[in-house]
């Protein structure tokens, strides 16, 4: 089956150059049957191609006139923007002239754009972003980290039921660990809204494995944590800070001595092997769950590395179906998801409506 | 004024001979008007400082038949244990006998005991636990950190002035730097509880640079990080794990090679400086603000050191009276609580009540 991948060109703190060679890395390191398409403005990106000496006949142009900004408000934007350059590559994934999509744009416009064109999968009351992250074991996703800051417990189960497709999927865990982010692990213990979520979890023919802590993130007893999307977005941008503020504190330490920064230099690969293992390049991006269909949001400061990388993610995706995995969770939990839906409506209306 | 600190003796996972070494170091290290009641089992005591050949006349013990676990009910156990360690310490401090308290035992535990026989400061809707960052310049102070998991705008306000009041006494900031965590810098996002709150912050007098991301928080930038204790929690939790895994990574690709190895023997001592450096144990442990007293909680994990530096934070939190700094700025915003108070108890019953 061939595959193509419709990708934001102008998307990216980078600059558009920064995405043609994300799509050249991905062409000469894939199979021969993925095609990428770079949306944005045809003609500066007619001149990258000519400068890069870009001659793939797996690479396509298609023309958008306008660009959605960094701060843009996400509806705002997809409302008034109809021909910027993330909104056409959602259009050309639901005409089916693509099989998923790849943006460092944006990501809230990113995710609203795939919303408002692809639609919702079926039953899904929340699409979201997930977060893959390293840990001393395998990768970890978890779920939400940004889209969805206010939350109901059955939008923390669905997106314990996405993450956990989308993991058996991409990582081929069998039966994920699904963890409940709190601060403490009995069950009795969290805020309401993970109460509330534990019992449904408790109930789920998922490999629930009860809450766990920060603490527990990197390492590796879990394959999926959940939280809502603020927590999540909080825990995000903490642990980049903090994984630089840690070599930072570590490299003044280094500096202060010349015995010490010998050392340095003789241990120097290691400390890039290091970095490696952390980078989110390697990672490929930030999954969108819940649409019908694929899509991928990539850090604003993507290199072409982690955008290579982001199209082998989105294209496993499409490739193999995530969408239908999550379907078949979803499906497996069904009655209790409709008694929570009916006991969330007969209560009286709530302040996280 | 001699300062008289209350030590719960059996709290902590390293168990009260720790404790009694905190006690002898605090005593060596502080100023000749310090002085310190072990409460506990004073038989055991006793033995473990005869042991230790403590004559130090600036200890002393007053017994406590019962002791709180670290995975008891705080409020269970507060009502059913009335001789434990932890409750007879406050006991002292309420008696005026003693002008603070420190435990490594049950936090939660702890901040009850602290509310039930001290009260709430006048004025104070709920007391919290603030916790003491490192970052790459001064300290950071955030609150809430666990015992208040869902709140509303103004218990957020509240945490903001206690906190604030805490860093101008302790670390000598004259106007500390008031941050809101959230997950993105505009004042327009967030959960509904970080807007609502960033509204009274807005209006208040504090010095408020708005709203600040988890990768900030390491940067120095800031003094003040205010948030609800779920979050605040999670965060200490992946903080800590997250310095663990980064280490950890590292030292396992070290081992790979010879070379890294003796590079980072010759660097060893730049490592243990950065370790110091952001040792939980160099902070003395976290402050429990918002009672008619003064009290820290300290890591179940303290060592000596831990407690020692534990015991100089508390007597300066009472020597400096941090309670009247936080009344001070109460006060500076009282129309502002009084007008938030009124409103929310014209708003419809919240569901996070």
């Amino acid at each position: 089956m061939a595959l193509h991948i419709a990708l934001d060109a102008m998307g990216g703190d980078r600059g558009p150059e920064e995405m043609v060679s994300g799509a050249i890395l991905a062409v000469r390191d894939s199979a021969p049957d993925l095609e990428i398409t770079l949306l944005g403005d045809e003609k500066r990106l007619r001149d990258i191609m000519a400068a890069q000496r870009v001659s793939s006949s797996r690479i396509h142009l298609v023309h958008a006139s306008q660009v959605v900004a960094m701060d843009e408000s996400p509806f705002d934007a997809i409302r008034k923007k109809k021909d910027s350059s993330i909104v056409r590559a959602f259009a050309l994934h639901k005409e089916g002239r693509a099989d998923a999509v790849v943006s460092a744009g944006n990501s809230g416009a990113t995710l609203a754009a795939g919303i408002k064109l692809l639609g919702r999968l079926d039953n899904i009351s929340r699409p979201g972003i997930a977060g893959i992250y390293p840990t001393l074991k395998g990768p970890l996703v978890m779920m939400d980290v940004g889209a969805n800051v206010d939350c109901r417990p059955l939008h923390l189960f669905q997106f314990a039921i996405m993450a956990a497709a989308f993991s058996q999927v991409l990582y081929a865990t069998s039966r994920p660990r699904v963890g409940l982010l709190s601060i403490g692990e009995e069950g009795g213990k969290g805020n309401i809204l993970v109460k509330k979520t534990h019992e449904l979890l408790q109930q789920s023919s998922l490999n629930y494995i009860g809450n766990v802590e920060g603490r527990d993130t990197f390492q590796g007893e879990v394959d999926v944590i959940v939280c809502d999307g603020f927590v999540g977005n909080v825990c995000l941008k903490l642990s980049e800070g903090l994984a630089e503020a840690v070599l930072g504190m570590l490299r003044d330490e280094i500096s202060k001595s010349m015995k010490a920064k010998l050392g340095y230099l003789l241990a120097r690969d290691a400390f890039s092997s290091f970095k490696k293992r952390v980078d989110y390049a390697e990672y490929g991006g930030a999954p969108l769950l819940g649409l019908k269909g694929n899509g991928i949001v990539c850090h604003g400061r993507s290199s072409a590395l982690a955008i290579k990388n982001a199209i082998r993610v989105a294209a496993e995706m499409a490739r193999n179906r995530v969408n239908d995995r999550i379907l078949e969770l979803l499906s497996a939990d069904q009655a209790l998801q409709q008694e929570e839906l009916g006991a969330a409506a007969a209560s009286a209306p709530e302040a996280l409506a």
